[in-house]
């Protein structure tokens, strides 16, 4: 009997911790973590730029990255898809005009094909430098370090297409054999120390969007060899980064007629999201929404068919947001808002350079209010140019493109009146003229 | 021996049993949701005017409502402190000079300062009709039911005096017995069936916004009998308040030497929120963040103190977002990005009303043209004030204010030059004129 009791009790305690492990197993539920520890199969040399090379040991990753040839997809506002802004939009065939972005200027497609479009622009002359490369392609990394930056940027752009054969790839962002995240374009490296930065401790994190600013950040060239330059030293925010480059007296081109200085603005994505975003101070990186992890069997990686989230937003945004139809939603009503303002802004600055343009033309205007206007002018186009630049329609920080909107509206506007008043001619301050310019001129697809 | 064993293991099982019980009620761990069934302990009548007696009932929201009586804390851009908003920023004596706001505008203090401060506040006068009771009273809903609105407006606002002795409070809100949330204010009910919209079938989760918008909406008044209206009837966002206002020739004073026709928006919260912000579109009420559930002992209520977030954020914020810290790090970065949205925008119409002055006072000026400047001057100015009249300095919805406040920016710049075009006369587009004028006029406070 007494040999019952203790073979029941017995019992009992194991189906009792049983119970519990099974509980506790429970309570551990923490998504899975299994991240595999890959076991090199092929030696990589350093900043090998043949990424099908590196695809050996990575071949979720190379094989997701190849796919960025074939995304042909636009979304309301982006996407990869090729279009033509400046048939989108014609006011941009005026605020460029004096400017190759007049001429021809499309959506960039996935980074499989930057070559193909960068040898296609007509952008691209035989006066341009090796410059126009440096975002390009993956054998950058390993010809910086033969023949450093400004060697390579003062020869001419086909003098080195001999030596780019790879698009964008791993030794972009990569170092071979750690595989961790590095800065390898020179110009950011240097911009990240102009302002006391130092991106080696960084996080891995951090650095899953400071790998993005090796090429997605403004730019502009240092001297007669064009040498790339990142203008951060005051700072990353619009009005820093027009504080320096008005220190330096750098323009990129002068506007016809006006005599404005203009800079151009580049693909701040780097800037506008850091710039306090939402997103951004929530610990979100650009790979987050724009290389979401994603599954194949038990393998779990970092898809590298870089797209717009809008095109797979289960798997973007759906990683944090439970309602991604709300959040698509939400999305349309925040680019629906940036577009107009970017357009209203666009009438404000035409309404200045039309201004400009005609206060030049008369010899009796006072030429230092038409020079002042022109400085309005010059820091107007810049902040909309930070904005119109930028891809995400303003998504990227929305609180940060709609304020850099307002004072761009402001600014053209007072350029206009300076204008205007250097004039002493009140029939300069038409408004909306873009819309009387007959016929709008045709922009060259 | 076989005794111990036995112990042993009954004590076994118990410990086990015990850890199992424990990480059970852990497992269980749901915030617990004890709704207490409120017996009523006294009949409340219809539309009863006194708080304290719905409060023998709910002595928790009563006691809480009571509290309002003492805040006294300013946040950076609100909060309940009376403070002078004239003196803060003496802009807005020039924006509202010829209508009483530019004499006396201070910070609304809580619902239960409502009759002392309108019986205190400059802009009441003789000629002041009952409609300046309208939200300032639970008397109300019981003499609106008796005499009509209309009636009620059209008399004087000396007149309803004696019939006036209780601030806000409950019947502003609630239905007597049923305790239902209910629209009491009659212009409310009717801007609501303007727009085709009944709230009788509103969820509770959305009457606990709407009843908000009995006071917290814009309005204007309608003929000489000044009767309270809710301009809602072409929809709610700020141009088509506009339109609508336009289309009736309202305005509520005539700019003193502008000539310039304003209307003044007043609090458009409810409109504001409801305009696609982010949290009204994740399904938050305006409770839900300004009269937070708060437990004490084991009752659960909503707090009737209602006050800024900012000043309880953990109770507030933190019953969504986890990192409260940095939730009040992004609400300072929004709010002090549409602050200064808001002050540039009030030097463009400035500038604006300076020109339009000047323009007005020349014999020759082109009245047509001066008419179309102070159309621009009046549509800026609302928009501004539908952003600055409102509480929350944006945050209610911080894409939209800064959409309207660029729109606003851009309409007071070409009011300007509309101005210097009627009048041929450039020198009329002088920009930061605010800082010029002096002495800046001093608010009476």
């Amino acid at each position: 009997m007494k040999k019952y009791t203790t073979l029941i009790l017995v019992g009992i305690i194991f189906v009792l911790a049983v119970v519990l492990a099974g509980v506790l197993l429970f309570l551990k539920n923490q998504p899975p973590q299994e991240r595999a520890v890959v076991q090199p199969i092929a030696t990589v040399q350093p900043l090998e730029a043949d990424s099908s090379l590196w695809g050996v040991n990575y071949p979720n990753e190379y094989s997701s990255l190849i796919q960025t040839a074939n995304n042909n997809t636009p979304t309301t506002y982006g996407g990869s898809a090729q279009n033509s802004y400046l048939l989108e939009d014609p006011r941009l065939v005026l605020l460029f005009m004096g400017y190759p972005f007049s001429k021809d200027y499309n959506q960039p497609r996935g980074h499989e094909n930057t070559l193909i479009d960068v040898r296609a622009t007509k952008r691209v002359t035989d006066t341009t430098h090796a410059t126009c490369y440096s975002c390009k392609s993956s054998d950058n990394p390993g010809l910086w370090a033969q023949m450093g930056m400004e060697a390579y940027d003062a020869k001419m752009f086909s003098d080195v297409t001999p030596d780019i054969n790879n698009p964008i790839g791993c030794a972009n962002c990569h170092e071979a054999g750690s595989m961790r995240l590095v800065i390898t374009n020179p110009a950011v490296e240097a911009a990240f120390q102009s302002e006391g930065l130092d991106w080696r401790p960084f996080t891995r994190q951090q650095m899953r969007s400071a790998v993005c600013a090796n090429c997605h950040v403004t730019y502009y060239f240092t001297g007669e060899n064009k040498v790339l330059t990142v203008p951060w030293a005051n700072g990353t925010r619009v009005e820093e980064i027009i504080q320096y480059e008005d220190s330096l007296n750098f323009s990129d081109w002068t506007y016809p007629e006006a005599g404005t200085p203009i800079m151009k603005a580049r693909h701040p994505d780097y800037e506008l999201f850091t710039a306090d975003s939402t997103h951004y101070r929530a610990g979100v990186s650009c790979a987050d929404c724009h290389m979401p992890y994603v599954r194949d069997g038990a393998m779990k990686y970092s898809s590298h068919d870089i797209i717009s989230p809008l095109l797979d937003p289960q798997q973007s945004c759906g990683q944090c947001h439970t309602n991604v139809d709300d959040v698509l939603a939400r999305v349309s009503i925040i680019q629906d808002t940036i577009y107009q303002a970017k357009i209203d802004t666009e009438d404000a600055l035409i309404d200045a350079i039309t201004a400009i343009k005609a206060a030049a033309a008369k010899p009796d205007s006072d030429p230092a209010l038409l020079d002042e206007g022109r400085t309005l002018h010059r820091h107007a186009q810049f902040m909309w140019d930070f904005i119109s630049s930028a891809n995400s329609m303003g998504f990227h920080n929305p609180d940060e493109a709609l304020r850099i909107l307002r004072n761009a509206t402001d600014l053209a506007r007072q350029a206009q009146m300076k204008a205007a008043q250097a004039a002493d001619d009140s029939s300069l301050l038409a408004v909306g003229v873009y819309y009387t310019i007959n016929p709008v001129p045709t922009p060259v697809p």
